[in-house]
């Protein structure tokens, strides 16, 4: 069974390049990569923070948190 | 030919999550991963530093720097 993976970010240049260079290198054998823009998709901001997403660009990667660089803080989203 | 990933740390707890998560997630068909720790290895400083990492956890993806949470400045370590 695949791990989870959701990558979330709000389309800003520093989300692209993270996009770009770590979702795109996660072994897809045994990663199910879900990308969630969270400027566009605005009901999803409960469910990231939640998880601990306190900027974008994040990975929540197994339930770990990864804030990858630093693109705009989740309380600018909504 | 595969690409070249280069993780810095320095031991750090922060440092051995994002290893644990990120290291372990990345395709080893297609990355060749090195894990250097700074701490230990002084010497590899300056090529981070020109590689454009100013903190670490840190992963150098193809050029790119990925800064992944934050356990220590680069500044720090000497």
């Amino acid at each position: 069974m695949k791990t989870k993976a959701i990558f979330y970010h709000a389309g800003c240049p520093v989300c692209v390049t993270a996009e770009r260079s770590i979702v795109a290198a996660l072994d897809a054998q045994r990663y199910d990569v879900e990308v969630v823009h969270l400027g566009e998709r605005t009901a999803r901001l409960g469910e990231a923070k939640r998880a601990g997403v306190v900027s974008v660009p994040a990975l929540v990667l197994g339930g770990e948190v990864l804030h990858i660089n630093h693109g705009a803080d989740l309380s600018a989203l909504g």
